[in-house]
């Protein structure tokens, strides 16, 4: 959850750096224009049906600026409908002007990962199969990516290259093998982390489990190969495969009997889903 | 350019951040397998056709990693073809291992954008309008992404609030109205800034103008009155368009007279192109 | 405006760093006499008469620190006379203490820039000719001077090399020729951003317009010359001529018929505006 | 010193910061034109006599930009005539154009504080009086000021709030007179810290000195009792006089007997030495 | 391992922080009297026998300051002996003295985890039982700690509260029993982690494993209970014991038959193991 | 004092780190099971004896994180039992559970600090002598540990090497001799910085002395000499020996007649004081 607890420790420094980003010195715009505080009111509305995420975010660059409260009328993870109220803010009408881009770049993105997402999981429902994010996020961008996949029904792979082990087919040449691999990775790793190969036929799958992998990747292999590795892993590790989950192969992913299915995609090619700031007016 | 000087200026301290974000402590699977250096080699290879952006920066990650020459094939705003060989490597293959990840995130998103403004300013060409980028960017990827539409053969649009003045309803309205509200950003913001009206009329469209604006955008017009507000304008503005470029709208579009047509899909919208790493292997 | 909300984005990781440069590790001598808080009331005044700027950043140094509520008595761009009180503080004696120096030496210096702004400028009074800054700034204190010429009846220049073109004899030279020039960073830079072109006599002055320069910088002219270029410039574009303002040369420089006169003085050797603490003493 | 290794742990950051103030994505103007590395050359000339401090400064920025090397033709605390190249620069002139202002910005400061410093100095020739400077010093700006004060041949008073004790009135007040101030800084702060005590009164200043402090600063007395007051320190302490140092009142100041004459205006009032890069042509 | 890459990835951060605690400004002494570079060379000195661990980190505080080239005669791990030589150093001896402290204070540290862990594990040698450390380590200074438990021959438990699920009494309480904050964990958590649960109790160890805990900790259950847990958890989880490791329990612990045994003491109450810098003398 | 002062202006950005150092993204265990706030309270509670020392650090911990009240029931500097509860929290047990190892590593360590000083401080009681820390900290942690030394009943030694001259055998070489060096030390570091000299026999100590030394410090020096020195300086300088203070040898060190016993082993040796959170329950 990115709740205000994570949010301090994690994701404020990304905001306020994004604000930065944004604002050189000043907004000439609304300076030029509100020399002095204005009280005001906008309405945060969908353009798009679709799943949001990002809400906490958005009201959190408000927050960080000061002199604006933002009612969240949604909560992430909820199915949105286009036309719908998400949030109302009133205050200052400069921090709202300034912040508001940066506060809808953050949630747009963030809702088209969770859009995007809740599609694809769609496409498995009732499967089983669990379908899982990768690390090719955005740079700078994997805490908010990475929950968005969350809140739109995927579930997370490992955060980075230090929180679990993936030996890949690199790794496993440089230790000389598979069980010398997996052997070198326990003694040198965290023991709660857990251990994934990278499996290219069906013998190479049977060797990681029996050298103590935790999770085995069926990697580039033909749908029959990957029935049968899972066979033939039984239940003695998670079984992951990768790729693209499309309405055509959906199917086929399902009947494999893997456990999780991973997908670059939910993190690198959403569209945003399209939400905007309204109705911006002043009051009092 | 994204050259080796503003990368030192400002890319340098993103691009860190981008490793830290994927190495909280260690690489423990390069790190389990690859206790002492070995010389590798390998390469980079586009596997979808498109146009490339983002080269220094996929090297500079292995040059702040250290121990690995990246050997560059291609130049950014290079059209290339699935399989072409973007660039070589050799050096450490704990650094290649460690760094692929977040040197391919960055590539992918510059040309998944560079590719993308590429074919839209294809629906344009001949035609004189200039495609830019909007503020719809990533957060704390603006760097990257804005010189990525430059790549692709689009332009840009402002950098930023502080680089120049957008006066939009809502300022309009605070400053009680066009000519107002452009004569404040005159006074207010540096000389040497643009001032740009956002017109809902093709009579605000001319009193921006008469005001003294820069540029005119032309917002939610129907396509009669953007052409009778570009007549009306008569070459006294810059003229922008703003809204997505489609192979079904770039005729009508190309054929209203404007200067440039802004797009946000550029930046907030474009799937990445795949490209990656392989043929790892020891050498020496 | 530096106003609470670029203050946040912009001022507060410098206010910072200036509090740490004069606390490494605490204030030994209050914490010597003070181990605990212990309320007390203090005065801000002038000690000489100038114009003020850089009250928000005065206040907000205490904002930081915490404990100490600051009363402004005056606004920034405010003609202040010696002996006025400019603020009352009360709260914390230690955080008052602690912050003083820090909170004077940036209103010191922003004040005495605006002194100086305000009596530069009051010689180019009824001319129509406005005084602009230059990027001749204190590093890392850019926020602070050019606002602070601002609140002294000055304009800014460009912010830094990234908002505006400014096309030397480099520049130049590098191109081949304005036309060329000029041509390049019309398709280089944002749209948005104006071009600027400093010329060395009548005939590059007037190239530069043709060329499509927004701004013509004179340089190293005679007055003669200068006028000259004014007139064949015809309004074309906006006319700046660069140098010192003095008493003696106010007249000719009104005489050219110039639009602005930037001058680096004005934030790099303003003597600062005296304004100091007093009266502080413990109360309730 | 500020020497390779300070400005490594204390410069370095200050100068990239400086850098990024002055590009917040590039330098529009130089990448325009030059969009490759093109090898050229320039001179650093005074355009003022003085003394020149800053230029292992000057030379660092361009260090850490890359691809120029730096000449230096004099020394910091040289004595420089108008005219005079004090370092010749040679490398990529895209680093030359972009990071010439920062540097310059730098140096010049730095050597109108060493120049105005010598020019004080010089009054008290020959008086064993020394010259020393304050913390009234630009934000951010402490490091390269207070050593530039001592290349004009002035000397540091303490550096900041943390490394020596200076009670003033307040904390006199607070602690319940001199003899309580000073016994308790004695307790608290590290024994290694000289007590300095500010005193308003002859009697004041003896009993400073009765009760342990190192150094009595005389403040706001008369001629008369500043002379008196140092017959009956006799020694025991290092007596601190303040204030301006002038034509008119050096010779009065070297009269008292002090030890220290310390002076805000070294810092917060001097000009800038005018110092320029001519001449930058292309070479090879 | 802390190689060269984690260390520019994670490590360089650290210690240009602590280079910059030990100097605010300059290292005067050193300044006062080396005014210039002096070549010099200088021995790092065991003067206690025991495990070293830090040796890079002592490197490269000196690559980080320039102009020292530091010679390693021994590795991180090593078993070192009183009087032993474990480094040379040849460069500029200011460099030498002002990093001295700094490079020093990490390795005594690290040596001296790294010697405690290694007396440690040497009493539960030969059973099987490894011996890891915990989130008991000094603040920012767990990337060096946790590998200093390594280098003395233990082993890492999670890195942070982020790379593994560790569920106590409480988060079990908030979900209501063990079997659901098992459940909520693996909804919740990156599938690549292991969720481990504190059990209070046989019946609870035995009930976490049946949840599907990866690893279950015996949590203040005696000697008995322990033994009597593994037995029931049978090799369905890993078995991990706290609590400090004395030659008096050592037998004991080893009898219960568990995976791991975790001791914060390790890090947060290892002396340092005593090296020093000796006979630097100029040369050349 | 570490106060709210201190505290905003140099410990917050180490406790941000240290926060972040132990939540690369979440806190997995805890947002498992508590998906929103949830009101709750806990006890700090001593486990061992001894002198606490970083309750306000503790307390910083929780309110940087937010929606925790930390009521302290005792103060820095107190001697505490085992039981004893030392101070109450209530808020969001979100927080609670996320903040606590990062709030406790503090702690402990502090109050270990303050212990063991205490413990070095009683065997010289009644001598006059005072014991005081030195340099050999841990990275980044020297504002903390230093603050704890003082908790304990010991006094600081110069913070780092820039707010006193400390002048080795190195120093003195270089310069080619004692009284050279101390010259240079004069006209080169802050007047307001006390002079240390290590004087390894009677003879240097003298020659320093008279060279002005503030402070002499006696090196490796026989009882005998050292007994000698001391009446030789006879006052004229502050004496300081260093070493462990052992309950073996404080008579002896008692008897020299020194002003000050320096121990690295205050910071670098002293195992943590056992504090932990209990009781934790939700209410409301």
């Amino acid at each position: 959850m990115i709740d205000d607890i994570s949010m301090k420790i994690r994701a404020d420094e990304l905001i306020r750096m994004a604000l930065a980003e944004d604002v050189t010195s000043e907004d000439v715009s609304t300076s030029s224009v509100l020399p002095a505080p204005a009280e005001g009111e906008a309405d945060l509305l969908c353009k798009q049906s679709g799943v949001v995420a990002g809400l906490p975010v958005f009201a959190r660059v408000f927050e960080l600026l000061g002199g604006v409260r933002v009612t969240l009328l949604a909560k992430d993870g909820d199915r949105v409908e286009k036309g719908q109220k998400l949030a109302s803010l009133r205050g200052d009408m400069r921090a709202i002007l300034t912040g508001e881009r940066t506060a809808l770049n953050f949630l747009q993105r963030m809702s088209g990962i969770a859009t995007y997402t809740a599609k694809m999981a769609a496409l498995l429902a009732g499967s089983g199969l669990k379908l899982v994010d990768t690390r090719k996020t955005t740079p700078n961008m994997r805490l908010f990516e990475k929950y968005a996949v969350r809140m739109g029904g995927g579930f997370n792979h490992r955060y980075n290259l230090s929180d679990a082990v993936l030996l890949k087919d690199n790794h496993i040449g440089a230790a000389g093998g598979v069980r010398e691999a997996v052997a070198r990775a326990k003694a040198h790793a965290p023991f709660t982390a857990k251990i994934e190969v990278e499996a290219e036929s069906v013998a190479m799958a049977v060797e990681a489990v029996e050298a103590g992998a935790d999770i085995v990747m069926l990697d580039n292999m033909s749908h029959d190969d990957m029935k049968e590795a899972v066979r033939r892993i039984a239940g003695r590790a998670i079984v992951e495969i990768s790729g693209n989950v499309t309405a055509e192969n959906a199917a086929q992913l399902k009947d494999i009997g893997a456990d999780v299915v991973s997908c670059g995609a939910l993190t690198h090619s959403a569209p945003i889903l399209d939400v905007s700031l309204k109705n911006l007016h002043p009051v009092g």
